[in-house]
């Protein structure tokens, strides 16, 4: 067994950690207390959100630090009524973010949106009639 | 209450829905029936993992697909051992991932490493002895 059907921690590397903490502390997220000035644990029933300086990232992982534009990633909170995608995006836009495509019915019977944290990591709020998801947000997939 | 204290799906963007999932599948991953010529879900016992067209993906969110480069975001895999990141890298590099650190010991005590997937996108497996992870690899971080 590798131990690699798993995501433990989501890292974003981000340009001010003090800044993004308060933008998601605003979006509802729990700031945990083994967080430090250099990372930030936020809490959730699924998976934890670290936030981390976005150069330090790319030297822990040897990478170069250089990119720009779409990063080919996207975060999903799926939310439990068809409302609350527009809720939740207007939530979101008062914390701070910017949301990209404002909340639209999908033509696979649900409704979505997206936006952008202060450092631009896409998030997908959406609303799936389709997917069972439980009170913190947890999907089930079927076998 | 908005809803955004979550993370319901990570949804990768991939230029080769097929080869991906090959890759995840050997990875360990259980790919569900709930997967579509068109995107894949991966179920785990944390977070649930899609994988979407990189070009979809951008249109979805209303954005541009132009992008190169480090992309500020890792998942990372925790691992209930030291040696268990050594295998885990060597199990990731054998189903073709691309090792970006070899696994080493990190200052804050634990052990790490990176592989990039075949998108470039970037996973962390680690040993955290501070950390608690359940056996499924869900992390319990402090109040």
């Amino acid at each position: 067994m590798g131990h690699l059907d798993r995501v433990s921690l989501v890292t974003l590397g981000v340009r001010d950690i003090a800044a993004s903490t308060r933008f998601y502390a605003a979006l509802g997220w729990h700031v945990s207390s083994a967080s430090q000035p250099t990372i930030t644990f936020l809490r959730s029933a699924t998976v934890a959100l670290g936030l981390y300086g976005r150069d330090a990232l790319a030297e822990d992982a040897r990478v170069t630090a250089d990119g720009t534009g779409f990063r080919a990633t996207a975060l999903a909170a799926n939310v439990p009524a068809r409302e609350d995608v527009d809720a939740a995006l207007a939530h979101a836009e008062r914390a701070g973010a910017r949301v990209v495509k404002p909340a639209e019915d999908a033509f696979w019977g649900g409704r979505s949106g997206y936006f952008a944290d202060p450092d631009g990591h896409l998030w997908e709020v959406a609303w799936n009639p389709h997917a069972q998801v439980d009170d913190a947000g947890r999907m089930a997939l079927p076998d």
